[in-house]
């Protein structure tokens, strides 16, 4: 990689430093006094972000990018609107910084105090949409970090715009701008370089496809919170409502079908599965052709089904796809769903209570549902007001992530001479 | 590395993942018998333990090794009943598992619940110390996790020895023996293989030197807890009370040299600077000799001091040596402590309540004292019962991790129906 490159993340490093230190003593109002004003700023700025991001659209279609991805990448001024809205959102969420978490005195005197502190340093590498820049910028702001963003080469000129009009908006209100810096190289190598920003970087999140994350878990010597992989499956169990379950996974599979709560995967108690596949096979066509790959038995009772291959159990389609297995009884269930699943968001339908209460005990994923659709599964749904995305990892934070989940904690122990 | 050696580690994570949804499920008595049977176990076992540690004690012997790191690895009745008095510590804890950390309703009707939860399986590398198998068998046991040990080399029969007893004592209570499994081979290119066994091992923690953490930080595919480096401060502010700054500095420099949380770094107020590192000089040889490496001031005013170069002052020395700066402000000091410090644990000694404030709030360290040695970041100081080690990290867990850092939670959803 260009010495010049690995000079300016080193520079965006320090800098990124430098305002950590500030942002963790701004009051909640400073805070969000400079999210409304850069939420504002985003309206004043729109000429500017436009004209940007007409670049980067016609550089798209010159490079032959897909209709659904140039719709990501598109912004207009409604979409505009709807980021300064989500910047004012944010400034409406509690601070989640200086919190007490506990406190308590030791036997010798000591008073321990554990308060809740921003994470310092944030790193985003995130994909085409270019309203991540003010939402990611917006949630680590208000949580006090500093926050560095490497976002897609195709998005390049819309998210410098953006960044632009939200560093002008806390100068203004005498924040430092530094707060939020943008990565303006666009080669691959300046993201592994990233990754390795360790001295300068506190947590980095990946947030795109599997193989963003898979370079991530690869590369990264900064700690990083997985996202969003989600191979989510529902269980029909034998005692379960067919309406219900075949709702649910319709709504589950049909509702937005490239999002990671989305359901994948169809674990069924061999004593419904006849009744629940022919109900769902005839409903789910009154919302969209959905092609199922099973086992021999759903196979044998539903005429339309393809044979799933072991490789299926294990996919993330993102399409009109389901895998589907048969059951002999709950503990197959679990074990299926433990051995395939990404640990994201499973659910099992059913009307028996026993059976709910060990699945969710033992199906260790983020997110269990007990007859409950899985893409409730979001931040907003949650009400957490925001989000940062969906960890699937165990360390730190697990399942959706909103402002708390971007602090961590101290410990400040208060004494008067004591020693050991 | 031999092809043995990676179907071994898989064949051991494999077992580990099986056992993880055993003992997820045990309940708190279940996990206490085992816990007071293995304590008994290690006391009936003694004999062969002894004979496996002599082993390693000749080698070691015959391998040259210090008399330091010998007294570390050697065995004797006594220590053996610490280990065992350690399981029984441990069982009396309160279990960390099933805990309802938050509930709450959403308008739809949805019952969200936040669970603590075993993190599932986690892989400990550690060095000599041979009580550390029993240990860290106990604290991920009680947290419902099975654990894959890698020890050093050094302590390979000792080490050996006492997992074979915790799995005799396991099995014998009908809890599942690959809750504890100890990696056999003794290369190091294990070690980094055993780094990146993703697909089975939750977490990671790396126990030992800094060459150790260095290693995981840059090899390990599994998310890692970094543990253990301190390089600790104690700013003396304008306004300290001599007194209790050199009882203080004395304690943290002396008490134990070898140890995380030990001080190895003064930052001085200039103007309390004389009477303070006069009062000290004189007190410290007392106890110690200690070699002081300063700045200008500091050498002019304490004829025994040392020029302190750039590098001193990053330096975690472990030994009877302090490196020493003076400030002209309560700025200057937190400013040379954020950029030196490794955020394990830093002090201030004053009696100025808004310095102590500010220090407090603007130190980005895993624990900060004001007025009180370094020394406490412990987790039986803390009054955790137990400590896994020392996070210097900010993600998932900060300062001492005692049982609850080694679960994390999962959300379990309930509904009746509901669709998004």
């Amino acid at each position: 990689m260009e010495k010049n490159n690995l000079d300016m993340l080193e520079v965006l490093g320090k800098k990124a430093v430098t305002a950590k230190f500030k942002l963790q003593v701004l009051t909640e109002e400073e805070k969000n006094k400079a999210l409304l004003c850069a939420a504002q700023g985003l309206l004043d700025d729109r000429e500017e972000i436009l004209e940007a991001n007409a670049r980067d659209m016609r550089a798209g279609r010159e490079n032959g990018m897909q209709e659904g991805l140039l719709d990501r990448l598109k912004l207009d001024a409604d979409r505009i609107g709807a980021m300064a809205e989500g910047l004012r959102q944010v400034a409406d969420l509690p601070d989640p910084v200086g919190k007490e978490l506990e406190a308590w005195e030791r036997p010798n005197g000591l008073h321990l105090k554990k308060i809740s502190v921003p994470l310092g340093v944030i790193g985003i590498i995130y994909e085409s949409r270019p309203n991540v820049t003010a939402d990611a910028f917006a949630l680590c702001f208000k949580a006090g970090n500093a926050v560095i963003l490497k976002g897609g080469s195709d998005a390049i000129h819309s998210n410098g715009a953006i960044t632009a009009s939200l560093r002008k908006s806390l100068k203004k209100t005498g924040v430092i701008e530094d707060a939020v810096q943008l990565i303006g190289a666009t080669d691959r190598e300046i993201t592994t370089a990233f990754m390795k920003c360790k001295n300068y970087i506190d947590v980095l999140i990946p947030r795109g496809s599997a193989g963003l994350i898979r370079a991530a878990v690869e590369n990264s010597t900064i700690p990083i919170i997985e996202t969003g992989t989600g191979n989510c499956h529902i269980y029909i169990d034998e005692s379960a409502s067919v309406t219900d379950s075949v709702n649910i996974v319709i709504n589950a599979k049909t509702q937005r079908i490239g999002v990671c709560n989305a359901c994948e995967s169809l674990v069924i108690h061999e004593k419904i599965a006849g009744v629940f596949l022919s109900t769902l096979a005839q409903k789910i066509k009154q919302v969209h052709e959905v092609e199922i790959r099973g086992d021999e038995k759903v196979c044998e009772m539903l005429s339309d089904a393809v044979p799933a291959t072991e490789e299926d159990y294990g996919r993330e389609y993102l399409d009109y796809i389901l895998s589907a297995v048969t059951v002999k009884n709950i503990d197959e269930a679990i074990a299926h769903i433990n051995r395939y699943s990404t640990h994201h968001s499973d659910a099992i339908i059913t009307e028996n209570r026993e059976n709910a209460r060990k699945f969710s005990k033992e199906i260790d994923s983020a997110c269990v549902y007990v007859n409950a659709s899985t893409r409730f599964t979001d931040g907003f749904e949650f009400g957490f007001g925001a989000e940062i995305g969906i960890s699937t990892q165990k360390l730190h934070a697990r399942g959706p992530m909103g402002l708390p989940e971007l602090t961590t904690y101290k410990y400040v122990i208060e004494g008067d001479g004591q020693i050991r």
